[in-house]
């Protein structure tokens, strides 16, 4: 095994969900090392967050543009950099350390308009580093099954896309109890113009694009406020037309009772249909028209190579949200070290990059603008 | 036991499927006794299928407005027609008999137009027959259930419906190899205007008004028609806005490989959620924001009274299609029997009615006339 | 159609449960004609419950006995009779009728013992008549549809039998409440030495044998009783051994809260497994080794010959409980109206005969024997 | 956070499984830092299989007795061992670290025969060390939760348990292709006198007791060859009795096609039933007698705090085999750091110890002794 990978962190210190997610997907195949960290915007948490994860202290930094500068600086600096903060850090972050040369890889949305992801991405592009943007659900092994499929050909053309996010979880108004989670994912100015839109929608949107292949032309979207007081959307509707002459629904809500983590994808095509859900991802429903429906489970002989290729233990030992998420990492790391040694890069990278990332910003720019508009179809800006 | 309904039936002979259904529907209780039929427009189908079925050869005709006339003068005429012909034969059919004073049992969509379907609720209110629509979904006992719990307020407000009917079986043009049901229901001159949408989306659209209560106000609909060749959708999405503020989608398909007969309906309120398929119609699930989902069974202690008024056998022993419509066939007679002894009608009656009937239509013209003008939003004329 | 079969019934009156189930099934497919009972052993509530369901007064007898005497001499006598009471009264009942040329359809167990069952056996080939034992879950489609893959060699030789029948009503003691079914199902006086074993467990080892072909020649059993007082096994746990090598488990339970009729049964032989639930019958999941598995529906394309001839509504449509018992009274009529024309049998008759229910009666009494011997291997006297 | 425990690991090298699943397990939460290895008996394996996982070359060992000796004597030798070869090399590999007082973390079973297991386990307390046994089930959220519920009374007193442990892989006989898995395992010498009931029938047997705190005192077994050729059982049946009078089944095999690693346990008492399956280990479902069953998710609200203490992420974000498997290494890693530190151990610790290895090989020597006799009920020597 080639040596690790020196990673650094900004955001995801105390109080954090997604920080400690990243951390476990970049160890558990062993590709990285954290070795610094500008974990909260308060230095006192910033700093506790550090020795809490036994960073050395001189590595442990108060905002990320230090960070950025005195790790360029060092000898064995970090290679990479994970940023896990709200949305609106995002792209300042990214750009102070991608212009050093340093790889990115990004929590999603990857901004907070349209306008200033693409500025990002031509600061990618000119910097020439790997930038990934963890849209984690694309690493599940049943996902790249999936994907596979529909690139084969074996549900012929494509019809319709239904894919969907239910959660519960703010079905009340917690952003006022001081949750920190709800705080900012219901505050315009660290979330951007989208609520649900952003923080699930934008997965489901991805999930849909990442497995069949396809991009919708323009769409007709439904933002809704149920929640009396917040000040972002908690529910989406959206019809979606594709160039193909596919068509697809997208829901995500986060105020459906009884939905834990819902993303549930459905595919149709001339030949058969597939079915997904996210809470049980080591299965897949196919369903070749006019034969009986099969399960198709992670780890057997029915699961493909691009299945095979992302999974770590048999069939029947589940693996989870922790795995999926550790493959994007891995796949990563397989890219780094191509640059690294100046080889070309491994065929097979899957992992989602920044245009995944514009491509999210684009959809939700797209349905805010439609839904305000009483749900005129608009063009995606892609 | 009063004695039985005696029941003709127009349609439903050799070849058809919703005939005989409704006849066991109206045999399982035992509240009807089929005595005379028009069970075919062909003359000689018509005999061979009325012999089939033991009439009196006397009682078989060949055309509905002799059977309705002929009927009428008999001493011990039909009480009640069934009238499970194609869409476009509903009305004139249903016309003949209710001006005699025969109560109508009349399959869905009610016509082929709102404008023919108001015209035939005004004759039907000035008949003052019984006129049911079967809306047969809306008999499962866990459907009822669901109806109860959301007018008893344990969901407490309504904000999101999503409701679905996907099915496979016109996913290859079999219209063109004459299979009779796909022929009449892919042809607008026997359909009306509404392919997929009059089919299955106006059952979709009746269960989620049935169970939820509330109507929508406008709705914005895209139809779309895959099958090449194909004079009518085969695949429907609306999104819909109710006066209350509450949203909905409803998705109907008929080109989606692994769904048999798909209807689904999840309702979403501040206080919970629940979810029902009717695939396996004894369950339903209950989501009590907070707390674990539940999975309450029919015949279980957990269904409440109005599931409990429409269970005939014990729990864990499933009841299926023919159970729930049934179920409407027997409130039927009882609605018939009140009639008939002067009595007022019965406090729980619940199968759907003209009522329905009209409202099915608006629904059906409202999303044809949207998805003509590009999506706009449509106002529903219930 | 030829004319409906006359049916007599013997117990199913006011409070139970059966008869009702025994009625609907006659009627579903329009076979049968209801005509005569002695519906209770009290005279008042045998005239109540004929009358509620619109006998002639004079064919609402007081006892088995008398209705077997007196319609034997009617012009239009009963040409069947269906015996739906406690079990102590099959035999004697059955005997009535059968000597007298009285097709019979009896609900299982057959006797009270295996001494009782075989007498009744010699009596009704003597008679000659059909004789039927309603072992309804042999009815259901893919029920039917598993027996045709395992006769066909499709799962190879089989190896391993797993069935169970857990319940949970009997979890308290509801039978010193006055809850009649539990009354006299835990009485040794009408149910015989075989509790939870005698009302469920024979359903579970009929399924087994109907669906393998295979009978066990030795068992090991532990019955046991849980609620305390109670007079009859609650609890259910055999080990079998088959001739060819196969092992099998069967457990039943009426103490297993969260079961509501949980009748399941896996079969796995060299080739393959199956595996269907009685609570969800329209499934049946098909597994062949080394390929992912297989949902095969009832009424898709999927189904073989076998589930197709049983079927009355398409794929998507549930069947149900009542469903499967029709079937079996239909298969009835078929044998009947052979024997009515002198025609041969029809060459498929599925339904559970004699043969089934002395089986049944053997093996209640292997399972007692052995229990009570500590669990000693025990032949099954077939 | 304390520094990483210094873990060697003996087997687990190239070809084998479950030795990169201990490496992640260990890795995940970040407790541990492998630093030597005798990853295989054969050299050159155990050099190259060190290398690639980066070991110090002077700590790659080709015996597990060197690695012991060797390691005493550094200054950071290792702290715990992690032993996972075939089951024959369990006992001689333990004692020779945990004579030198380093930790063992032990795969199971635990040894090839009773006898052995009883002298480790002697051994293992003279040397004070911590001493865990994989029974890596034991560390699901909701094992947990339901072992809480158990041992807190929510289901009364426990009647009947129903534990089953299907697999498929070895329906055919690939022990004899050279798949390395299915020959150790199916080979005495390598793996005592149990083939699937040590391999799967003790997990089975130690997850029953684990959340039913229940030890049957005998049980009656039917261990049976179905594969022509294979030298231990793929198929195992035993009735349990227990002291409290409770009754279960346990059901293993490893020729059940349509099983990847079917796991499922249900514990029924006077007040309610449970139901966990571990290839969809994140709910539990919860059946309180005579109310709605619900499902418990790990993450909810509804989880308990014993769920709650062993979760990682969010409710929806599946936790799978890994997780589980890493719990363990994590209480595991609080022992050893209490030993450490002179502090008294957590008050939870709820990894397997040696306890639960010698009951497990208890339980394979009663089952071989009843199945070699004829199924007789044999104590359990706990």
């Amino acid at each position: 095994m080639s040596r690790r990978i020196r990673l650094g962190m900004v955001g995801g210190g105390e109080g954090a969900f997604i920080g400690a997610v990243h951390r476990m997907a970049a160890r558990l195949d062993d590709h990285y090392e954290l070795v610094a960290g500008a974990l909260s915007s308060t230095p006192e948490k910033a700093m506790r967050s550090g020795e809490a994860l036994g960073l050395d202290p001189a590595r442990i930094y108060s905002d990320f543009e230090t960070m950025a500068k005195k790790e360029a600086r060092r000898r064995e600096s970090i290679e990479a950099v994970a940023i896990v903060t709200p949305n609106h850090m995002h792209v300042p972050a990214a750009l102070a350390f991608l212009k050093r040369g340093i790889h990115v890889i990004c929590d999603k949305p990857l901004a907070t308009s349209l306008k200033e992801a693409l500025s990002l991405r031509q600061a990618a592009e000119k910097a020439g580093v790997v930038f990934a943007v963890t849209y984690n659900y694309s690493g599940y092994p049943m996902v790249r099954h999936a994907r596979a499929m529909v690139a084969g050909g074996e549900l012929g053309e494509i019809r319709v896309i239904q894919v969907e996010y239910p959660q519960e979880w703010l079905t009340e108004p917690i952003e006022r109890t001081g949750q920190k989670q709800a705080e900012w994912r219901t505050d315009p100015a660290r979330s951007g113009a989208g609520g649900a839109i952003g923080d699930i929608g934008t997965h489901a949107f991805q999930l849909a694009h990442f497995i069949s292949g396809l991009m919708p032309s323009e769409l007709s979207a439904e933002l809704t406020t149920f929640v009396p007081g917040r000040r972002l959307d908690d529910n989406v509707q959206v019809m979606m037309r594709y160039e193909s002459g596919a068509r697809g629904t997208l829901w995500a809500s986060q105020v459906a009772p009884g939905h834990e983590n819902g993303l549930r994808i459905r595919i149709y095509g001339e030949k058969g249909g597939l079915e997904w859900a996210q809470e049980h991802p080591n299965q897949l429903k196919y369903s070749p028209f006019g034969e009986a429906p099969r399960i198709m489970a992670r780890g057997t002989s029915a699961a493909n190579d691009a299945a095979a290729r992302v999974t770590r233990v048999p069939s029947g030992h589940p693996e989870g949200y922790l795995e999926a998420f550790a493959t994007l990492y891995t796949e990563v790391a397989e890219a780094i070290r191509a640059r690294r040694s100046g080889a070309p890069m491994p065929k097979v990278v899957e992992f989602p990059t920044i245009a995944d990332g514009v491509a999210g910003m684009a959809f939700i720019e797209a349905a805010v603008t439609s839904s305000r508009n009483n749900g005129r179809w608009t063009k995606l800006k892609v």
